[in-house]
């Protein structure tokens, strides 16, 4: 059975409470239980923090033994060599994420320091983007 | 039945032949006839022009009776304004695809006149790129 | 009599199609007859192309032989250096216009290849951009 | 009647006297006269001064009242914020006029912090430029 | 007893009349009473100015027997090293504010020449702002 | 009562004993103490942290309940797109505040991520700008 | 007999008739038969464009059978990615040329898309500029 | 009798006042009185104004009957397009002269509009700039 | 006895592990034992976070007590004003290490915001650069 | 008989030592030896230094009484506006020439002080490149 | 008798020869000559070397005992930090001089790296550059 | 026995004389005599010049027997390509020593051409760095 995890960073966990013109109504774990029942036959783990070194920490410890991570890294996307570097550093494959499409919106979001470390990058399908992702592991 | 078409631009006609090292050795007709046997309920149809302009009038042609509009712009991707204003003018949403990840090579490949006009974005993924947007349509 | 050639480029054939909360809801050929009507002593040709080359070859042709020639070359005035040969290659003088207001809109709209090389520019009087080069080559 | 008023930023006063190889011969005063006698059926009034708050003052002085500005700034034109506040802050709309093509000369006069608040813009026209200004009120 | 001048700049005199949407639709006069009446142990004067060498002339003519000036610049805050230079001259410390948040506006609003000279920055509090300052000179 | 919170960000901690040329050899606990007691009809709080996802945890948790926050990011003023986007994502509003005036220093001090998104910006009086902050939530 | 194409960009059509005092009085077919005769044992074709995909395209059709491509992008060297890309897919060397030294004109003409994919450039020669890039193929 | 003006811009009419220790403590009107006597065989007039557009004004004023200007535009000298247009419109030769080494000071300070325009540049010699640029003129 | 603490940041927890081609196969504790051997007269502390706030925490804990830090912040080096401002607000001075020669990777890495503030630097001598900045506070 | 003059810059007498993988393994002695020998109606002369300005000295020297010169101005191409100055001031033609394609490598070789001011440029050839120049001479 | 040095950098030996049109025919030793008669109560030496190591040799073997030195160091002022650091070092003032007005040539010859560390400038007179820069020394 | 050879670049000379609050009031003469005293088991040689191309002759003369090059090239480190070149193309590995923290100073100087192609970099130690360099080749 493949293992996959699903990296969410700053303000994620406000989904579905915060700016749900932008972001939606449905709160994370709404939407992961059911894409966890939809693609029952891989292990879909979940993972959020505020913290930029959390995330650092969550990268290496399951980046040697998953299959592949799904990372949202929000805000950091922007900001953080530090986790560009554990990306870089892992064996596991990761995919970037972004519910909406970044380049729509203010310039300083528009450069990521993951994508060139990352194998691929999906944005602007609401949180269908993270069922594309899972699709990208399974096919 | 959902109509898609795929649009591609300059130099990709020469998938399978050019710089296989980086694009694989697949042509793309052979992987696109893959692709519509497995989503054989979508109407999926393909066109390529080196031409920006012929690129603007198909575009045009299929913005208002369309689905969907699967987009690999290629080099024009970087430079044109003008295939911009017409994912911009159209009715039909699309989804701009690359079989690279374009932030790893040449700095002037970083910028997308489309992005901020499209819907979403897969990009890194191989020709699994297409397949990942056509699935998106199909959600 | 005095001839005229209006050149439209890529996307203007979309004119009371496309955004009309931007450009309006009249199409260029109903604007043009109009026109013609409304200073019959003067020749007033049209020609539009979404594809940049086609675009060069027009001026090229006409561009010893008509007493002036009122560019919109949209998208392309922004990207096209050879546009803008063209222009600086000609006789006939060239008149810069834009239906909205350039400056207005997204930053690489605010830079034109052509207005360095054309007589004058006018811009931001919507359709009405089109009568007012009309009338400077008239006084 | 319609109501228009011309104003002139500094160093204008001596169009005539000045650098005549690029501005021509015919000092304003001599220009306006023969303007408001062939556009006889409508109010054109002029000011003309070197301080940039005496502009702001004016603009604001008839910028509810007229029906119309036509604004040369000059050299204002590329550093005034005060003029674009005060040309956004009143109701009548305002058409930026430059007698040259601004563009053919030194960079900093490519920018116009008066064009993304002005109705339109018309240059490079020689005197002509106020008269194409004038049609556009009137047509 | 403490004496204060409240300086303001070009299109301040239009406050209540322009953009009430921005500003709101109290005159500055109206609201300087108001101010002079909550903290009347306080002598506060008052001038305005669209001319960038009156608003300099002023803050000289009060700079050595003030004690404080409350600045608001205007659109001058943008482009007068004049008035820096005056603010850095003068011996009176200078508080500068703005009605609004000047980093949500456009981007050459960004910079302020003043606020390394000033003493202090208080912006974002519409009309509130100057009161704020008045207080910080009281307590 | 109304309820504020002062947020503190990297380094607040060393207040009084840090480079107390430009601070002042107050701590802030002290500070604080003084402005609870002449303000004593407010409830005004406190927190500090050096890990910028903590300030995140803290601005998610009372963003929601409390009437309003004084925040002096301190060093991630200028890094931290995630405390940005807190402060965007909650209701209550936010007051940025800052001891010195940062304009005066290093130019990566003068850009603020969260002026933007902040209601008020109150800089350069020292220890007096987190009073002017409470000063304008009271009035 | 090697064989070689030389290719012209837009408004190369124009040598003879445009900007003489610049490019001469020669047409590039006048200047083509004396070339073709000085070196008759090799096999010199030559094709025109003003479209940028017709050249694309050109360069594709003979990448891969002819021994070198002797290439003058005119107006497309600065801008176009989609000529880069066909230059570098293809087996034929390319020889970059222009006729005059671009580097004493505009500033958008100092940038060159084609040189880094090139395997050599040739330039500010005139028409002899060609005729080296042959002798570059004999020697 | 040769015929000079020296022209002074804003806030140099503190000299003598205003931060002795980097201007001295000698007013301007004392240091004219000394240069008068020792020139006294060529008329120096004098003129100061913090209105831009005076010193517009005085520039036209003398600028086709006196022998030279000797021009320190202070604050205006790196921000007015209108005094660069002046110098540049009349017939008297212009010396632009400072009285600090201004490339010593803030970044903004280093560009000079007026440089370009004028006949020569004397700065950093404190008060004697200005006696070496009526030198320039004697000799 | 000389106290000296090695800090180190995100990620070098995984040196011997991660790209070994680039860092080397040995782990930071096996190194630092052979360190603590050989100069075994002074106390060599040793701290590893990735979290930023647990630097700016630890720096803050041994700043007035130890006698030198060498840090090593790894990716924070780019991006931390928070550590910088730590550094630069204790006593014990700083020397500023990189396994690497920085300035041979990818541009964001050529800034670091703590050199500015640091006593030294040493990079690019792989680990041996932690036993010359060891031997910078013995000599 | 004409008389040419080769003037190689700094690291170039390493040629056939250094780096042999990018410049060959050719002295460039050996290489002059063969170009006299076949082009022996022509005198090729050739001077080499690492001092920039014995290079100025040397242009100047022959820059009057020569047919034309040679130039690779190695590392002085991207720094030296001396030689710059000392090409343009002499009479001979100079033709500029590299062995390598310079855009291939660091972004800093891409400008070239000395092109504007050359004949023309060769480059990208290997030491064919000085061999098409001397041919450009000749023809 | 006062003793001072006039330093001239690379090309300048051919003044009289080169580009008379900008630079006039006189030789630099036909105007020395002139100066010292004039000026004969001090000595006035002299030294042109076109090699950026020898002026700063001279620089430092006549700053300790010359009473100052007039330093024309003309291509190298744009591009030598060696020279700006010999100036900032000796005790001797410097007065940087220029025969053209640098900054109506090109954008490279606007940066002045020995400015900021030298007395003081004066330039745009022609060869009476350097005699206003002896009469500093003598007043 | 091991060969070492410590190169300094232009003014460095001066050690010791100039500006010794920065440098300190030792020559380098001898504090080198002190080096080669406690590390008398490597031969330790030095070179100075204020020559640019003296700088690349020496290096070039012993890159292929020497068994390091400790360089401290001062000011040509910010500018010259030239020393770049030679340090890449020899054998011996080179390290790059600053006395001071170069990044605490202009900002023209915070560039190295040398550190991309140097072994390791050493600065802000003082005379120390030379130390630490001689280390870092022993052990």
């Amino acid at each position: 059975m493949k293992k996959l995890l699903i990296i969410n960073g700053p303000n994620l966990n406000l989904l579905g409470k915060r700016e749900t013109d932008i972001y939606g109504d449905l709160s994370f774990e709404e939407f992961l239980e059911k894409l966890q029942d939809k693609y029952d036959w891989v292990q879909i783990d979940y993972f959020q923090s505020n913290v930029e070194g959390e995330l650092i920490d969550k990268i290496q410890e399951v980046g040697y033994s998953y299959d592949g991570i799904i990372l949202n890294a929000a805000a950091y996307t922007h900001t953080s060599v530090g986790i560009r570097d554990a990306v870089a550093a892992i064996k596991a494959p990761v995919i970037e994420v972004h519910i909406t499409n970044t380049t729509k919106r203010e310039k300083f979001r528009h450069r990521s320091y993951i994508t060139p470390v990352a194998r691929g990058l999906v944005m602007g399908f609401g949180l269908q983007s993270y069922e594309l992702a899972v699709v990208s592991f399974i096919e």
